[in-house]
């Protein structure tokens, strides 16, 4: 895939959309691209967490490990979405297992790349908000439904 | 309370901790401070969103209302911590009922306020960044209790 290619890829990422193209030629340099065949793991529940994972192609499904040691898909996500920054962001272990439930094609974003962005863009930053509620009024909404049952 | 009594106080908020004194200045200008006797909302589950607020002293119940009815109280929030910003950043309706629990003085910070913050301010952004993630890793936590049952 040709520079400029790869540059039309990532502006259709929401969290990139308002980012200079000469920006996006160097993210795309300094980001890792990765594959995930289906059924692999791109993080674990209880790993450290050292990098974000923005989805270019395929889907993943997010799995929490319950108390009763059963495991349980709560969340899926797809093409431009971003996963794994919860660990950066609080400095804790991977808060569930995100795993390939078809052949996924992602960036993977350092830690340090992660808050670099950020700090830079701050329209980045919004949008990565915006994700992060969008998620956390889903993850309540499905709280409260097991808690009334 | 002198202006820059006020302004000290708003540099003791975690999410302001980087923001130069005159820019606080305006902040302290240009957002409302209310005060919530124990026991009243400061919104409520289902109502239009326009505004995040910052508790300044005294501290609030996260209730969500359950699919039976019921309701249940799944965080508390306390000095210097925001709350409100999931319904204005996913221009949704207020996802849950925050209750004071203590008398309870905040800062109401309208919708444009708060973009034009986030937008100028990368640091504020960061930091609310790490107050979602964590209240997403929180809830997580209590979902997979919650399902594992």
């Amino acid at each position: 895939m040709s520079l400029n290619d790869e540059v039309e890829l990532l502006r259709q990422v929401p969290i990139f959309a308002n980012i200079e193209p000469a920006k996006l030629k160097l993210l795309a340099f300094t980001s890792e691209r990765l594959t995930f065949r289906k059924g692999l793991d791109l993080c674990v529940q209880g790993d450290p967490g050292d990098a974000a994972f923005i989805i270019i192609e395929g889907e993943a499904d997010i799995i929490i490990k319950m108390d009763n040691g059963e495991s349980k898909t709560v969340n899926k996500i797809g093409k431009h979405q971003i996963v794994g920054e919860i660990a950066i962001l609080c400095d804790v272990p991977r808060t569930a297992t995100v795993r390939a439930s078809s052949d996924v094609i992602v960036l993977r974003i350092s830690k340090d790349l992660f808050f670099r962005l950020v700090g830079e863009f701050p329209q980045m930053a919004v949008q990565i908000l915006r994700e992060l509620a969008a998620r956390l009024e889903n993850t309540t909404t499905q709280l409260a439904k097991a808690l009334g049952k």
